[in-house]
């Protein structure tokens, strides 16, 4: 039982989760009620109906998460009582800066602004109602609006800042198996307490100990997997490029990106972006169409996995994506508008997840019988990271539903042969 | 394998769902997709933070339960194929008249229009865009209009109707079961295979053979217990209330009552109406405190059964229960606006499944060996159902939380003492 | 994390089981590890082919949750660490003086030796290997050993033998809903940890805090519903009957119950003895049949409530079984030993939760905002409690398969007539 | 519902199997109720509690997913009646073969008489009674016997085999998700349902639609991880190893391949042969020291991926397995028998699955628009399949408990330095 313990969240994955006083108060401060606004995979609903779970659900997992982490056999001995309650809360606040549609619309951010949600998530912390009530419950909101974002960078604790940014951090953990339970996409089950249980450091980074190598294994697959299968689904995607389209279009007239203080950044959330961009003239052809499914339909799509990300580097160039669409467009005699090229690992894409799986290694190490680390190269241990280190990139081609075929013809013939693919889901 | 197959959809309670392509053409109209944006448990996500499924989801479990029953051993034997998909279909459309919030908006139809959201959904089968795109798929909008209320009378096939609307109907059979699945309250895990499996006729009528009798009496419980834990959960219902309440003062202002079409009417769904709600100053305030979880408190509750609805029926005049609520507002020294009487049975509250227990009995029957159905009494067979048939009343005295202890006070001088009672959840 | 953490077993059930090092030499002594083969539920698998996990598992899953209680907010402050453990290890041991095939072995033990299956686990607990093994590893053998049965009467403390015994204890909290897992019947997914985070005392009795009196009643009732289901299953109860038989048949032979030293009998387990019965002459023919699923038939099967124990007092009685056994043989014209008759309520039977729900009441309270604790009478306060405490009685008549009918007329004629029921499950 | 529609059984994996007239009489054979007594994973107890499922209740799971292809849109075109009904009962069927402790008696057939368990499957299907039962039920004995083995050979027909035994076969994606359920292991959710409903056939063969990829990498990598986590555990493979060779040292006295007739087979069980051995002085020390969880330990531990079989070949020869287990035991001065070399990848090691991952590609394509079904290579689309596809070999030397740091250190300076490697579960 935590000290101060306050009473009990039920959470539908993680079971109770039970906090104190001083969580509670930050809980129900409006940055974090704003959370039950704003979905966790906007658009994920044209694929799996059951994907309406918000940020505010995955913020509370991740607080619970972070703090099993704290309390397991090595980094409980590690770790003041100060630091853990620490990360929790900045595992609980780590994604207060999203804003409508969530990744839709920090594409919207970096492109007008050059912010990520992050930016905004350590501005809130720090400027927002969020700073008072922080300190209030005794706690210091600048060391959690570092941590919020990974970036802490606390002498001989590199490990803090990882357990809430970085391959395993309790972010993945949390949205892989909640994002599972929610869309019934049925990759996510993994076993994420025999990883908790096997965090330690090495040095100062968190490290994993050689008995939990299948599940961290299956954490990097389940990643992946759930990335194919949900975040870059096909149809999921359509249906953000559209809003990602909408919004753009819209925010000339509306303003999203001009806001000047945390309390108007917070003011918007799914529900009022929703139904200002459905009442704004430039948008609402988008947002009718979205409303009965009449989505942008993919002409062509090629995946590829790439150790290096010199390819991403050349898609993310919008000049070179321009010249791609005019190409296409021209071959299929359409107009050049009606070509959509999306290519989900580049950092202009509304993904923070781009970079699906990091090139660097993830520090692993056994114990001798004495106790002693000894460092291991996981690339070298695990053959199944060895091959998923690097990038996925994939390429489509979006049109509408009457150029369909036009455009498929053009970009196959300038593209090269592909799958036109099957049907996933609905 | 449905004929005409056209794919399918993935639903995290019942796996895949296979739907046929007139199916399909109906799920992507305009009033059905807009069950996306109607949450099937408004306010419960201030107790379940994990409560974000929605109507859509819950309106294809239904047509795919709908389904199963149409092609158990017995019903497949007395339904043509025709009746078999006009259940599916008004399984599909029996919450397409929902409006914003569900059953509070409920409550305003009731009270303005007197039409419940029954009323509406055939209104919009019978005179939106789906009366086309029913007819065009083969069927008849007039029959799935009056099926999906349970009204289609159909000489001597009675049970059609009770298929989508009677105690064990497969609407209830989906929310007990998905309401579970989404909020981790766990009073829902039934068997409804062997319920479905089990359904049969007697006379015209639905029936259960016996054989599924614990099955039966684990809905009718798990019913009742996801009334006390879901929807009348204390904290949850606050948070209707005060959407009733913010719909209430903002409706002549912002016209919600007002539409004259279906397209009006379908206009309006949760977003639209929490954006203009907080865009309305006559409800902002509320918004306001709900943004903050700053919710109305329960001052004084009590839960009585009854075998007939007359408390209930004295609870439901609002003479009675205006009052009361002066009574204890004088006796608090409050202000009477500060006293809110909450008593969900009666139809006047937010809630259709506001009558938990019907008293009349649901037909069951044992098979002889030879094959002969020999009805039974259920509330002679079975204890739990003669225990629990009847109402449940909750009387509820809400104030704000600076009055709490003086509104207790009163309310338990006037009303008898009663426990003030625990935390339940968050 | 536990002191002394020694490692973690992975339950189906509960997730990761930690463990320490005392913890670990006990559960690694041959008492404890002869668990893993004696299933759960001998005779069940013909109902529910799942069905085939054992006491071990069980028996690790009553430590655990004896720990969760024994840490929770409110027992934690009342129990010393080396209380808290011994509950733990009497959870663990509380079964361990099972003979083979559990409950049906207790039939015999009681017939011959007047001696429950819980007279023999403390004779093994303070004559066996463990008396040392438990002494090395710090503990009271002797305590554990009234603990492990509900007995150690504790100077104001007699909520420590509730834990482990009572209506509400942690043995049935397990088994319902490691049951529920195994066999998929669905009937017991219970919110147990709610209940856990809400036991406390009155006095010195355990008591449950009215916040969790949903999850209560759940428990009440998937325990009826699981004795309905699974435990006095028709088909399961005809396996168990056969079993016994076997047992009584062979006993003179086989000496099953002639065991002197806690070795000899700890020799015996649902391997050793089914290898012998299948052996033994007197035995083998039931054993043949049981193998080939040739099962004995019910031919009559009443249900009936009841508050007092006046109707189980005498079907107990052996005389009345025999009169009745004789009537129905003579007006069936078959054999004596053709007519076999069932009443599970009755100790003789083999089944120590024959009663299954208590005349008694289970202490709950609320709390008043001022932290007093208000006792409440659980019937008044819980209709279905109220309802369903009393006793269910199952009276029924099998027969072989060639005799069924005759034997169905004949106890109809004499017995009144009843549902010859459905088919349930497989 | 199927054609003679008998009832069903409850399956805590698949929920209701429903089942006919025909099949039951098949299931209630004494050659398919045996498998109650067969344990699926024998040894994995002693690290997963709950793994105590039975090739029963897998055999009923694998004839209802083959009944699922069987029905698929694709599949159902192309089989008739009959051949639906060969293909569920062949999976009903294709483990009556397994003998006690299953692979680890495999292990002894292999041996002793030159068969696998699958020699004896086919055997037993055309000589047992099970001959004049599927006689009787209307389909013929001969052409399942061949079929549960993936050797009917019906021109143009692979597929069917392919059902039954391949890459993706009913029988793995059964075990797979029912290992994961029962130990609670968490490796093995994986989407059978979309990969069942995305098989086809490719001239002949069974072959997958693209649309199932992520399933089928699932279904490849869950397999792979449940190999590492589950069936060659360290700790489960010394429980394995401890069998074998008890049954291998009590063989001659007890003469457990002696075996003349179907009959005479088929009286072996895990009960019947647990008592034997137990029973037996040439085994009796093994048995007593695993009913007190004093296991082999293990000494050194290697990992290795192959592509061809070159390693396994050379470990697979006993020579050389001789030789190494002489050298270690030299270096070590401790007695040869104390140590044991155990290399699961090869034949003669009690694992039929012992290959994990063919070499051979899986058919898969895609659907051009037009319907034209494209063949595609596998290992050219997923990287995860032309990484995975190989062999693991997994290197051990096991020894007792006392001499198990000097083996360590002999096997260390002899084979090269290792992980020592972590505790995996209990």
């Amino acid at each position: 039982m935590p000290k101060n313990y306050w009473g009990e969240i039920k959470d539908p994955v993680h079971g109770y989760v039970y906090i104190t006083e001083a969580e509670k108060t930050i809980i129900d401060s409006y940055p974090v009620q704003r959370l039950h606004r704003l979905r966790q995979l906007a658009g994920a609903e044209y694929v799996y109906p059951g994907a309406n779970h918000t940020r505010f659900e995955h913020s509370v997992g991740v607080m619970y998460l972070a703090g099993r982490v704290a309390e397991n056999p090595y980094i409980s001995q590690i770790v003041s009582e100060e630091e853990a309650e620490t990360v929790k809360l900045a595992g609980l606040l780590h994604d207060v800066g999203h804003g409508p549609f969530s990744h839709v619309f920090e594409h919207l951010l970096i492109k007008e602004l050059d912010k990520t949600h992050e930016d905004i998530t350590s501005w809130i912390i720090n400027k927002s109602e969020l700073k008072d009530t922080i300190s209030k419950a005794g706690y210091r909101p600048e060391d959690i609006a570092k941590l919020a974002v990974g970036k802490l960078h606390k002498p001989k604790k590199a490990f803090l800042d990882q357990i809430i940014s970085s391959t395993v951090d309790v972010d993945k953990q949390d949205f892989i198996v909640r994002d599972t339970h929610h869309t019934g996409a049925e990759y996510g089950y993994i076993d994420i307490f025999r990883l908790i249980q096997n965090l330690d450091v090495l040095g100062e980074n968190l490290a994993i100990e050689l008995g939990a190598l299948s599940a961290l294994e299956s954490l990097i697959i389940a990643r992946i997997e759930s990335f194919k299968s949900i975040y870059f689904h096909r149809v999921g995607r359509s249906a953000q490029i559209m809003l990602a389209m909408a919004m753009e279009q819209a925010n000339e007239e509306l303003g999203l990106t001009r806001f000047k203080t945390p309390e108007q950044y917070l003011a918007m959330d799914d529900y009022t972006a929703y139904a200002m961009l459905k009442n704004c003239k430039k948008s609402s052809g988008i947002i009718r169409n979205l409303e009965r499914r009449k989505l942008l339909k993919c002409a062509y799509e090629k995946t590829f996995y790439e150790k290096d990300t010199m390819i991403s580097n050349i898609f993310s160039r919008e000049t070179y994506r321009k010249q791609l669409q005019s190409e296409i467009a021209k071959e299929a005699k359409v107009q050049i508008a009606t070509v959509i090229i999306d290519v989900p690992t580049v950092p202009s894409v509304p993904y923070e997840h781009s970079v699906l799986t990091e090139s660097m290694e993830i520090p692993v190490f056994y114990k001798t019988p004495e106790g002693r680390k000894i460092p291991q190269r996981l690339s070298e241990i695990s053959k199944i990271f060895e091959t998923l280190k690097g990038f996925i990139n994939i390429l489509r081609v979006y049109t509408d539903e009457e150029n369909r075929e036009k455009v498929s013809s053009a970009a196959t013939k300038i593209l090269g042969r592909t799958p036109t693919s099957a049907r996933i889901s609905y």
